[in-house]
C-alpha cells in the first residue's frame, strides 16, 4: 500500500484536501462530526505526518524561500528584492526557487523543502498550478507558507495581493476614457486568483460605459513568447479594429509592441496599450508604456514580515486574511489619445 | 586564541593565503621547501579544514547554489536561466542568492554553505571583493567553485567569461567609426575582472585611432543610481562635449539616457551610446539601444555543465583555466550616426 497522505483519506471520505487537513488541525471550521470521522479514518489507514519533517523543523534553519513562477519579470525581481530586505534585517538567508510555471517543479520544490532546509515559505504559485494539495501538507508538516500576488484563497493562511479588480477597472476605465471602444484583454489564466479579478475588473469598466463584452477579445496568453506573438498578430488583424489592449502582464505588452511594429500600427493612435508592469524601462519605451505599478517591493517585504511575525511566536496560527496593498497606474505616451 | 585559519598561516609566515591553500592541497605549484614550512607551522598551530563541513559534504545534496551580484541586471537573469536549464536535466536544485554587490554578505552566504547545503557554486564576485581568503577557504573545505563573469584569476578553478577585451575593443571603435572623438567610459570597477579588462579594450580602441586618453573621461560608477545620475550629468555638462557613451554595464547607459533627457541632449545626434547589456527591451527603447549582448544564458549553462562535470568524478579538480565564450555586437539606433 502506497503511503497515506492527506490525498487518499480526502479521497476515501469523499471530502476536500482541505477540510481534511483542517479537521487534522482542529480547525474550529469543521464540524465535530466530521472531524471524528476524519481522525477515525486517518487512525484506521495509519496516517501521520512527517515525523522527520516535524522533527527537523524544530531546529533552525534561519533560511526561508521564496518561490516565484518566472523572472523575467519586473514584478517579482521587486518582491525578491522586498522580502530580502526583511530577511536581511531578522539575519535570515533568503533561498529563491523558480517554477518556471510547472507545478511538477512546484511540487519537487515544496517536497525539497520539508526537510529542514527553510523555516517558512513565501510563494506565488504557478500558471499550472490546479490542485494545492502538496500546499496543504506542506502547512500540514508545519511548515507555514505566506502566498502574495498569486494566491490561493482555498488554504488558510495570510494572502497579500494588491487591489487587482480596482487596478484593473480604472486601467480599462482610462483606455474607455482616451477613446477605445473596442478593448481586448490579454490574460495570463483563467483560473489564477490574480487572472480572474483582473478579468472582472475589465469586464466591470465595459459594464459600466455599456461597452458589449466579446468574448473573441479576451486573449489567453501562453507560457510560450512565440505562441503569444503570433496570437497578437492574429486579435490585431482582425476586421474590427481593435483600438484598445489591456495587458495581464508586462509580456504581453512587449509583445503587442513588436505586433505593432510588423504590422505598421501605431500606438497610441491605432492601438493605446496599458499593462500592469514594473518595468523600469518603461519611460523609455517608444512610446513609454502606461503601466499599472503594483507595489512589488511592499508586497515582498510585508510576506516576509508577516512570515517573521508568526516564526517568531511559534504557536500563532498564520490569520487566514488577506493584506492588500494598493497599485498605482500610471498614464504615459501608450494609452494617452493625442 | 581565535580559530586557526588559512589567513592567519598565511600571515604568520608572510606567504599568500593562496599559497597556503596550495600547499595544503599538496599543489605541484609550491615548492617542496615552502610545502614543508606551512605543513609544519599548520600543524604547530593546530589548523584543520573544517571537519563537519567535509563530513557533510559526503552526503549528496542534490543542490547547487548560484551567487550573483545583483538582480536588476538582465544578463544575470539569463545566466540564471541557463544554469538552470542544467541542473533541471541533472535533477538538482539551484538555490540564488544576491549578495546585493556586499562583501559582507558575499562571506556570509559562502560560510552558511559550508555545511552540506549546496555540493558546489556557482558564482560572480561582488564589486567589494577584494580579499579573497573566504573563496579559498571554500575550495579548502571541499565545496568547489565555478566562476562567470566575474571572476578571481587569483583562484585556481575554472571561469567561464566572455571576451570582454575584444568586445569592449570593438565597442569602442564601433563609436569611432560613428564619428565620435570624446568617448566616456562608465566604469563598473577598477579592480574587477570585467571592469580592467573593458577599460583596456576601451584604450586599446582609443590608441588605434590616435585618440588621447583623458583620465576625465573615465567615470567610475557606484552602486547607487542617484550618485550615477548627478555624476554622469556632470560628466555631460562639460564644457568639451562629450559625443560617445561606452557604459560598461546597461544601468550606466539607462541613466544616460534620463540624464539626456533633463539636458536636452539629443541620442544619437549630440551623444552616441553603447553598452554591454542584455536587455530584452532594447528593441523598443526611444532609441533602440546598442548593446555588446553576452552570451549570458550559455555561460549559465556551461558554468552548472562545468560543476556537474567535476561533482561527477569525485576525484578531479577543476581545471585551473578561462573558458570564453563570444559576446556580439548589436548596434541600434543609439550609436549610429544618422
Amino acid at each position: 500500500m502506497s503511503k497515506v497522505d492527506l490525498k487518499m483519506l480526502a479521497t476515501q471520505l469523499n471530502v476536500s484536501v482541505s477540510t481534511v487537513s483542517k479537521a487534522l488541525r482542529d480547525s474550529h471550521e469543521i464540524g465535530e462530526a466530521t472531524k471524528k470521522r476524519i481522525l477515525e479514518k486517518a487512525k484506521e489507514l495509519g496516517y501521520r505526518p512527517n515525523p522527520y519533517a516535524s522533527y527537523m523543523r524544530q531546529q533552525k534553519s534561519k533560511t526561508i524561500a521564496l518561490i516565484i513562477p518566472e523572472l523575467n519579470n519586473s514584478f517579482f525581481l521587486q518582491v525578491i528584492n522586498g522580502a530580502e530586505s526583511i530577511a536581511g534585517e531578522k539575519d535570515y538567508h533568503l533561498l529563491i526557487y523558480i517554477t518556471h510555471e510547472e507545478v511538477e517543479k512546484e511540487m519537487s520544490i515544496i517536497k525539497h523543502l520539508q526537510n529542514g532546509r527553510v523555516d517558512g515559505i513565501l510563494m506565488a504559485v504557478a500558471l499550472t498550478t490546479k490542485d494545492y494539495t502538496h500546499l496543504e501538507e506542506c502547512i500540514e508538516n508545519e511548515l507555514p507558507i505566506v502566498f502574495f500576488d498569486r494566491v490561493c484563497h482555498e488554504i488558510e493562511t495570510t494572502k497579500i495581493v494588491t487591489d487587482d479588480f480596482a487596478s484593473a477597472f480604472t486601467a480599462t476605465e482610462h483606455l474607455i476614457k482616451n477613446g477605445c471602444r473596442n478593448i481586448a484583454y490579454l490574460s495570463i489564466s483563467d483560473h489564477l486568483s490574480i487572472g480572474i479579478k483582473r478579468f472582472n475588473g475589465y469586464l466591470e469598466a465595459l459594464n459600466k460605459y455599456d461597452i458589449v463584452f466579446k468574448e473573441e477579445n479576451v486573449l489567453k496568453g501562453s507560457n510560450s513568447e512565440t505562441e503569444n506573438y503570433s496570437s497578437i498578430k492574429t486579435l490585431l488583424s482582425r476586421g474590427d479594429k481593435i483600438d484598445g489592449i489591456f495587458a495581464s502582464v508586462e509580456r504581453f505588452a512587449l509583445s503587442t509592441y513588436s505586433v505593432c511594429k510588423e504590422l505598421n500600427l501605431t500606438i497610441p493612435d491605432d492601438i493605446k496599450v496599458i499593462c500592469f508592469s514594473n518595468l523600469y524601462t518603461a519611460d523609455f519605451l517608444s512610446p513609454s508604456l502606461s503601466t499599472v505599478n503594483q507595489p512589488a517591493f511592499e508586497m515582498g517585504a510585508t510576506a516576509a514580515e508577516t512570515l517573521f511575525k508568526h516564526l517568531d511566536k511559534k504557536k500563532i496560527q498564520l490569520a487566514n486574511e488577506n493584506i492588500v496593498i494598493k497599485s498605482t497606474l500610471m498614464a504615459r505616451e501608450s494609452s494617452i489619445r493625442n
